[in-house]
């Protein structure tokens, strides 16, 4: 009898963006006339840049003749592109990581979901409260989690709770967790890590023999100076963190799919016996027998951001949004909301007033300003009474969704 | 401390097709001179169809508008191509499978492998013997086995030898497997299946409720009447059986990325205390939650093989490869081998002469006629002697490594 992965039926079915997504439906069913602003769901709406689109097309053509077709291309992606993320995102910054320590893949939601799978089941993980729920729930699909609880924690997890309090940075577990899932700049607060934040974790993995799962996917977006933009700035890091990086949102790609991942070589992780393994060879066998690459136009597509033209495209993209998020501080600010990130971050974490419900201000904004946002709750418990704007949106209609939320009672 | 998962220690090493590189490498290093043709990997030579090609940089234009650019596409794929793939790949040929049932994927070999995460750990798999090794290597990792015996086999998978006695067509087997990977046309053999050899099947799944993991990534290449391209073609199949197709053997996708996975509303499994789920939903929850759609682009190309030109086109390029395997079993049969599969199969598989073991006849081909294959052991145990050659390769390179292999001594 074929059983099923009873794991699965712990998983909360209320997932975030459905919901929110029923609620938009049935207002908009029942106010036609209604233009609604969405501004929840963190994904981009500017196009591909020219330099981008270009190669893409060249990309195509090559599979259009014989002469240039490629068939299969190596799982852990094209060479070209491997050594252009090297050089452009890491050695230009002064952070020796090489191209045999990059994995290039279809997204980061893809690698940092299955990343636990060279992972032992008696694993301990650590997670942020509020946080991206795939990090969570993909922790309960593997089977290393009791029940949800009553505070919505699942049971086995160790949750690590990112407050105003603390400013949206957590502070070291208690647990000795095995892996610990960071993401800088943060999805949904908007927060960065300075270096002396990212080393005190650094030395406890260190310390601990511990692994950092490190989500970098917003990377692109820090302005301020002495900020890392990658975990391999900290000293001792390539010992003990794994990187995620996307063209999500740097490039647009978020329809086109390309991300990648890096795990150096000298990243390593142990058996019961405490023997020792290269981290990058586990990655690379799961890679090579249940992945096989990234489409040829797209990493050829990826690879264009990184000329002379793509870096200036991208740039403007990446400060497009900026200043749709300097807008959207700025206003909610004037209508006497706390605000939080959108200074390195896509993301402008906002505290409701009067203790309202993240829930309760979700439904207020979509039927009195007609604006869609994210309740922070969705996020994880320690987001209730906080809310999340996406900067990823055309300027007018960040204009005028914030001109009504001023406008509101 | 973090702990690997110490399965990935149980893998063989010696995985068939770097072995493979590696003695080709060592031989054209020694012999710079020699031209080697390579008929080895499954991986096809034919660019991308005009029509495709077409859509393909349609899909392109699109992003690089703000008009029409798309961020996020469903987890599942596109509607336009999983109506396309229903109506065109089943509701033509009469069978009853809808867009629902259907999620598009990046990959066949990603589907096959990731597959098992949404079955329990005490499933029971059955394997060809020979076989496509992602089945057992993916088995392994999941932790359902014990270590590799000296057979070859990995304890714990209930192994179904396919031989000549059998014609290639496996046994029910006697250890009640929950799940079972098929393969027809069957990569290496290049055998089919009949109906009734399926129906056997379909039957043994329901009354055992088990269910089959059927790989038809070659459907395409089926030439002859009467032999289902789909497993849903059995009466009973929607109930027992997921279906795994691909664009890269069927349109030259292997370096675009496309594939599909069939997963019926009224497939089942269970949990422990006998309670049913449907597995089309735990699919969904798996693919939501760690996969992110296939690029637009892609999928916008894939789809084009629909449009009456594509299908002309797709035909063609089947019918160019169908008539090197032709060319391949005339070849080899006069030159004194037994011959199977390559009538609706890009594979020929062969019988090395004089018992000769399967890398010995490598090497001998390798070195004699300087051309590359598959040696069977590579596939299972039971490949022990024979050996695979693929028809994806160029017409004029398969017609002068017909005649060298003709003029061996």
């Amino acid at each position: 009898m074929a059983l099923i992965n009873e794991h699965y039926l712990k998983l909360q079915a209320g997932y975030l963006f459905p919901e929110i997504g029923r609620r938009v439906r049935e207002f908009s069913e029942a106010h036609p006339d209604k233009d609604v602003i969405k501004m929840g769901i963190g994904d981009v709406t500017q196009p591909l840049p020219p330099t981008v689109v270009k190669a893409f097309h060249d990309g195509v053509n090559e599979m259009a003749d014989a002469a240039t077709f490629r068939g299969y291309g190596p799982e852990q992606g094209y060479q070209f592109l491997r050594d252009a993320v090297a050089k452009n995102s890491y050695q230009s910054g002064g952070v020796d990581i090489t191209a045999d320590d990059i994995f290039i893949s279809d997204g980061s939601k893809c690698d940092a979901g299955n990343i636990q799978e060279i992972f032992g089941h008696d694993n301990k993980i650590a997670i942020c409260d509020p946080v991206y729920p795939v990090y969570a729930d993909t922790t309960v699909m593997s089977g290393k989690t009791g029940a949800c609880m009553a505070n919505g924690y699942y049971d086995g997890i160790i949750y690590m709770p990112c407050t105003e309090e603390n400013g949206f940075i957590p502070e070291l577990p208690t647990g000795r967790p095995d892996l610990i899932f960071l993401c800088f700049p943060n999805n949904p607060t908007g927060t960065v890590a300075t270096k002396a934040e990212l080393k005190k974790w650094v030395d406890y993995a260190l310390e601990n023999k511990s692994i950092i799962l490190y989500d970098a996917a917003y990377e692109a977006f820090i302005t301020e100076k002495n900020i890392p933009h990658s975990i391999y700035e900290i000293e001792g890091a390539k010992k003990v963190a794994i990187e995620f990086r996307s063209f999500s949102k740097t490039a647009g790609f978020t329809g086109t799919r390309c991300a990648l991942t890096v795990i150096p070589k000298e990243l390593q992780a142990y058996d019961s016996k405490g023997n020792a393994y290269a981290v990058n060879n586990l990655w690379n066998r799961r890679q090579s027998t249940k992945f096989n690459g990234v489409s040829y136009p797209v990493q050829k597509a990826a690879a264009a951001i990184y000329s002379e033209e793509g870096k200036k495209e991208v740039r403007e993209i990446i400060a497009y949004y900026l200043e749709n998020a300097r807008i959207m501080r700025k206003s909610l600010a004037e209508a006497g909301y706390k605000v939080f990130g959108g200074v390195n971050a896509p993301y402008v974490w906002v505290r409701t007033k009067n203790n309202m419900s993240s829930w309760d201000f979700f439904d207020k904004i979509l039927n009195e300003a007609n604006v869609v946002g994210t309740p922070g709750s969705g996020f994880g418990p320690s987001g209730e009474g906080y809310f999340r704007f996406s900067a990823f949106a055309d300027r007018e209609n960040v204009l005028e969704a914030m001109e009504r939320i001023k406008n509101l009672p």
